[in-house]
Parts: C-alpha cells; sequence; structure tokens
C-alpha cells in the first residue's frame, strides 16, 4: 500500500504526516511553525530539515508528497504564485521538494486539497459531482467533477466565494463588490450578528461582550429562543443559501460538503439551510435535489486532502 | 468519414442536416413547423416521417442523431423531461429514434450543443476549458471541461443565466430574483433600452417606435454617438461583464465564447467588453487572462452542434 506524505499549510503553522491509501493517518504529525520573513526560501529549508527527521524518527519510506497552500497556487507548473501570509512568491516548491525526495509532489490551494479529501475519505464518498464551500474567514471552494478536483487554467479556478451575490454591495478583499465571500463567511456573520446586537440592544446576544462574537455566538443564542439570534441566522442562510443554489444551477453536483468553522454547526446549521433549499428546489423544480452536507474529517482534514492530490480513486 | 443528422429544435421550427466529422453541413437541411398540440407523439411521428424522406431523397446513410433540444433535458437517460414550448413531457425521445433508425442518438439541452458545436469546430476550437454564454430572449450556459461538455447531474446543470447577479432584484421566470439573465440577455437590454428612451426624451433612440426597439437598437445609436445608448450599453456591459467575472472565478477557463443576438454585434461588443474585463483583471490579478470571443458558426451553428455530440474529439 502506497504511503503518501499530507502537508497542510496554515495561517500559523506547516503540519505533516503519513496518510495510507485508505485515508488514513498512519503517523503522528510534525509541526513547523511560520516564521515571517522575507526569505521565502529560509522556510523552505527548515521544512526540508523538519521533513528529513520526521521520516527518519518513524522509519518511514514514502511514494509521494501531496501540499494544500493557502494562496494563488499555479498547480500545473507546481509553483506558488503568491501566498500572502508566507510571503512567497513565484516558489517553485514541487521542484525544490522533489529534489530532495525523489517523489512526486503535487500542490493545490487548501481548499481544493480540502474538497478532494472529502470526496475521496469523508462526506462525499459517494459522489462523483461534488462541490465544496468553506466557510471561514472568507469562502473557498473545491470542484469535484468525475471523482477529480477541477481546477481551471493553471489551476486558478474554483474562488467560488468570488462570485457576486449583490452587484455593488460591500467592498471584497479581491477588489470586487459584493462578493459571495462577504455576506456567507464566518466573519460576514460575526459581522452580521454585531450590527444586529447595537441594533437590538434588548437582545440576549448583549450578554456577550462585542469583541468576544464569533460564528458561534449567534447559533447559541438562536438556541436559546433569541428573536434577533434567530433573525441574524435566517438572514445568513438566505445568503448562504443563494449562492449556493447558484452552484446548483451551474454545476447541479450530486452533493454540497460545507465546511470551515460555521459547518461544525452541522444540524443547527442544516436544519435550517435544507428548508430553505427545499423551499427554492435547489433553483430548479424539474432537477435532481442536492444532498447538502457537512464535512466529517475534521482535524486531519488538511493533511488527508493534501495526500489526496497523489491517492488514486479506486 | 461518419456522417451524423444534426436537429436543432427551435422557437418555431425542427431543423436538421448532416453534418461529418469535420463539422461541415454536406446536405441542404430540412424543417420542420412545430405545431401546438397536447398530443406530443404527434410531432415526434412527424419528424420521423420528415427524417426519413430526408434520409431517402440525399441517399443518405447515417452513423448516429444528436438533438439540441430547449428545455429541461435529462441527457442521461436521453428524456426531454419538460420543454414548455414544444410541449413535450417526459418524452422518452432518444429510444423513439434509436427504435425507429437503429444508430446512436444522443440529447442535451440546445445551449449545451451550441457550446460543444463552438468548441469542436468554432471560436473556441484552440481550447479545451470553454464557457459559452448565449445572449438571447434568456442567457443560456455550456460548459466544455477537457474538451467534452459538462451538464451536471441528470444533464442537468449548465444553467448559467440562473445565477444570482442582485439578490432581491428583478423576477426571473426561474422563481427567484436578481438572476444575470434578467440583467445581461437580449431581452434585458431591450428593457433597458426602452426604460432610457423614457427617462431621456431628448436621446436620439426615440427616433425608433418603442413598440420596434430590439438588441441591436442601442448599439446603431451608440455609433452615432448618442449618450443615452452609449450609458446604456456601458451599463449592460457591467452587467455582462460581472457575470463572466463570476463564471472567470468559478472556471478559470481559456475562453468564453459568446453567442446568441447580442453577440452579432461583434467587435462593437467586444470592443466595450474587453477593456472593462481587463479593467477588472478578469477577477483576478495573478491569474491567467481569459480570451473573450464571439460564436462564428452562424446560422447552422444549431445543427452543428447538436451532431457534435456523436463526433469524438480529434
Amino acid at each position: 500500500m502506497k504511503h503518501i506524505l499530507g502537508i497542510d499549510v496554515g495561517g500559523t503553522s506547516i503540519k505533516g504526516a503519513i496518510v495510507n491509501e485508505r485515508g488514513e493517518v498512519v503517523t503522528d504529525s510534525f509541526s513547523l511553525p511560520i516564521i515571517k520573513t522575507d526569505n521565502q526560501f529560509e522556510i523552505i529549508d527548515k521544512l526540508i530539515a523538519i521533513i528529513k527527521d520526521f521520516l527518519k524518527m518513524n522509519n518511514a519510506k514514502i511514494d509521494g508528497i501531496g501540499m494544500g497552500i493557502p494562496g494563488s497556487i499555479n498547480s500545473e507548473d507546481g509553483i506558488v504564485t503568491y501566498s500572502n501570509n508566507l510571503r512567497w512568491f513565484d516558489l517553485p516548491i514541487v521542484d525544490l521538494l522533489k529534489k530532495e525526495f525523489n517523489v512526486p509532489v503535487k500542490i493545490t490551494n487548501d481548499a481544493n486539497a480540502a474538497a478532494l479529501g472529502e470526496n475521496r475519505f469523508g462526506a462525499g464518498k459517494e459522489f462523483s459531482e461534488m462541490i465544496m464551500i468553506t466557510l471561514g474567514t472568507g469562502v473557498g471552494g473545491g470542484i469535484i467533477i468525475h471523482n477529480g478536483l477541477y481546477e481551471g487554467n493553471l489551476g486558478k479556478g474554483a474562488e467560488l466565494g468570488h462570485i457576486t451575490l449583490v452587484m455593488d454591495g460591500l467592498q471584497c478583499s479581491c477588489g470586487r463588490k459584493g462578493c459571495y465571500e462577504m455576506y456567507a463567511s464566518a466573519s460576514a456573520l460575526i459581522r452580521q450578528t454585531k450590527e444586529a446586537m447595537q441594533k437590538h440592544p434588548e437582545s440576549l446576544l448583549n450578554e456577550v461582550a462585542i469583541e468576544s462574537v464569533n460564528g458561534k455566538t449567534v447559533f447559541d443564542y438562536a438556541k436559546l429562543g433569541d428573536k434577533t439570534a434567530n433573525e441574524v441566522l435566517d438572514q445568513y442562510v438566505r445568503y448562504l443559501g443563494e449562492g449556493l443554489i447558484n452552484y446548483c444551477n451551474i454545476f447541479r453536483p450530486q452533493c454540497i460538503v460545507l465546511s470551515g468553522g460555521i459547518a461544525k454547526q452541522k444540524e443547527y446549521l442544516l436544519d435550517r439551510l435544507i428548508p430553505f433549499m427545499e423551499k427554492e428546489h435547489y433553483g430548479y423544480p424539474c432537477g435532481p435535489k442536492v444532498v447538502i452536507k457537512t464535512a466529517v474529517l475534521g482535524y486531519d482534514a488538511g493533511i488527508i486532502g493534501a495526500a489526496s492530490l497523489l491517492i488514486s480513486q479506486n
């Protein structure tokens, strides 16, 4: 059985572990803190060193390395075009790692890797056609077509958070206005919660210090029956749902998997979202319904997803 | 060389002709007027009869039949789920034609067929990843991935006119509000032109009787330098362009091909649209640009596209 080193590049650290062909993590993981440096090769040198130690300690042989990296990734040429957090710029990371470890190396962006992992081994494993939407700081996306990732020209597609939901709406960090991510991300839900707290001083939400509001707050108070919290969530679900219906109409996938912070609410999210999607006929009264699920791979999702790049479909 | 009967079902007639593997129409075409009848098998009987006569007259043998049909098509099972204009409902047209002609038969919706035709033999033939957007009464779409049509589950995807551009915007016939087609179709441009005429009595556009306004009117008066006409077009190009940028971000295709009535304006449309797309970096400053073209197959596009369903990629 093949063993792949899956590497998940996050906001503060680079984690890695070995994953087998069944998508099981079979070793402990290593974790390399991300240091802010203008010499991008410094962190690569450290990464190579930590991988070598890790392989030695685990007495492990690997058949490939897969990496999920936040930012703009050219997966075809194996180059990190731009990763803001890491200050990586036109970094030929695939060649650097191949040279060192002499195994196949593949990269993609973190959202794509997570989508592939959920498709191979997680919530979407019964489905060949799947969309994954990650509801975190932003809205990320992954497109699974015929059981494989669809990344677009030079790997620069699947930016599913950056479609217009409200033309001339809120300014997005991408430069455009009214993007889906400005209304459906965890950050958006936090903003919507804070706005509602200020507008409704009578709401129980105001028990929470405004600077402590997170994506879970509004769910907690909705469960307590707070009217404002329920209104915030209903409106959020409408934003989220309208975007999902767009993806139903575009891809008519068999399944949409939601991941990221907000998706951790599982049934508390789905029990509102699915009735909305039903009422809207998933965009298309005579079309097949779309299964809506939350991600299941949890903490190791990034590592498993990254490793999946080298694990072929059974 | 294979010869395929391509059949294009339109609003008022069903046209067909034989197409060779190079995408050339090699016979005259037949045309069957669409009669309004509640017996959907009546028109199928007539279609079968006219095909038989047509093959006899042309002394032709065919290797397959491809059909493009407006409406909701289940291309996997070969069934017309619903076609409003034809009053077809759960019609197993593939089985009916196969039984009669004993050759492979494939169907898809008309926008998909047109997209495949342009990809195989038209404006998109250099590109493996292509999106086609049809700007007609509505906005139709076709998705080409790895040189093949992507139709979604049961062939019910690629409804590219039905994504939200303006949440809570204009009521769309699909049941939702603010769909792209309400802002970027030929019908939308006609509505926008009429609204501007009423708002700007000084505009030269008012030389045209309001009931005679069509999708070309505003282009004609923009060429004459009419300020209102130019403003209408600039706003229309923004609507059109924002939706295209959405598709750039989702698919990052190599090429977008525009077809339908408005696309007949060719450079008069592209000379406004491409600078808008450039200014917006096609959605993504570090991404590859997307070639924007207008369709080239013209009058026989529907027939060639339908036949393409049975012509494999070289």
